[in-house]
């Protein structure tokens, strides 16, 4: 915890998001950066998709389950559907309050999954977006880039030892039920739209080497956050 | 069964939705018109919003329940969502068999009910709509246009003599448990939103007097009918 006060209390009434496929050490980090914000008082709201409300618990529940059997386009409206009721219900009211919002995947994982790995059309998913977000998207998007090999590599060790089910937040589960079972080009299309969207708009993302070692990448987000919040700093 | 064969083929391979407010006898009318294309032997497929799939009967579950606590922007994306399998899995393929598909409600009671009733922005909603449905609408859509006074006391009556809830298509049991709740003007605006939208689309609209008694409900809406395949005969 080298990394402290004199940044991080920029986070105030910020709207971050983390993003990377199953496997590239997401969960870790989150709890981390919870951790350090929490160290530094900061008041913080962390958020999981699908899910985060009730009624997007039992969305989640629908998505989550194998046998559901639905299209890309439904499943891409379930994902707005539970998004557009955190962010009435959870991410609107905390940002007015000046609290940090943390968020396990947000939209950007709904272009990279539905869209660029599952095939909806990117316009499908800007028109919903118009409509389910209406101007709320994070600050700060942080990419946890990882190549497909390494990031399989790590889920399987998980599963191995028996503590994926139990990583705090249960995404890792809901990927794995139903994402997961996906082909290796999928997992491809997937990265490459994560960074396609860091590149179209690199002023608020972060892309952050996920494939070396966690102390490493924990660094780097620090670092990373650091040189945002000194960019992005109220005047 | 006074009309028959001599229009009712043409509505082979077109999409027909019902609409209006519960108490306007329109599960009355659907179950007359199904017998009638049975009686004729037309192939048809029924289906109702929300739900009509799988997956749609979980989404439909979330809607109906009295506690779930959603804002209108959520409720709205559900119903797309229940629409969008709806079209994939059932719609498209009938029509595509040439078989004739009856909706009892579509996305007209999406403008009505949480657009018009509730506040969400039409603007919105179009978005929603361009993505979920993909250019998938009825071909007709006939209103069963009743004045909310009309309507409030069939629907009473109907729970008084027990009727109400084992009323099939159960769209009136769900109404009757999230939406039936709302305020008069609520109901007015509802009203006023289907009787714009056939205004603004004559061509695809067939608005009948709900208000008398069922068996002149039911020669209106087969001269409309009538009426309607004569002017969209396939030359």
């Amino acid at each position: 915890m080298t990394h402290t006060a004199h940044w991080i209390s920029a986070l105030r009434g910020r709207f971050i998001a983390l993003e990377g496929a199953d496997g590239s050490g997401k969960s870790t980090q989150l709890a981390r950066l919870l951790d350090l914000l929490s160290a530094q008082g900061l008041p913080v709201v962390n958020v999981r998709e699908p899910g985060g409300t009730s009624v997007g618990e039992r969305i989640r529940d629908i998505l989550l389950d194998r046998n559901s059997e639905m299209t890309l386009h439904c499943e891409m409206l379930l994902y707005m559907a539970s998004r557009a009721q955190l962010i009435d219900e959870r991410i609107s009211p905390a940002l007015r309050r000046g609290e940090v919002v943390i968020a396990d995947r947000f939209v950007s994982s709904t272009y990279a999954y539905q869209g660029a790995g599952g095939g909806v059309p990117a316009e499908d998913i800007d028109h919903v977006a118009a409509a389910a977000l209406r101007g709320v998207v994070p600050n700060l998007v942080v990419i946890f880039d990882v190549d497909s090999v390494t990031a399989a590599k790590r889920t399987q060790g998980l599963e191995r030892v028996g503590k994926r089910k139990a990583a705090p937040p249960a995404t890792a589960s809901l990927f794995a039920d139903r994402i997961e079972q996906r082909p290796a080009d999928f997992h491809a299309r997937v990265r490459e739209s994560y960074l396609a969207q860091a590149k179209a708009q690199p002023h608020r993302h972060l892309v952050i080497n996920a494939a070396q070692a966690p102390d490493e990448v924990w660094a780097d987000l620090c670092r990373g956050l650091e040189a945002w919040c000194a960019a992005n700093a109220v005047a």
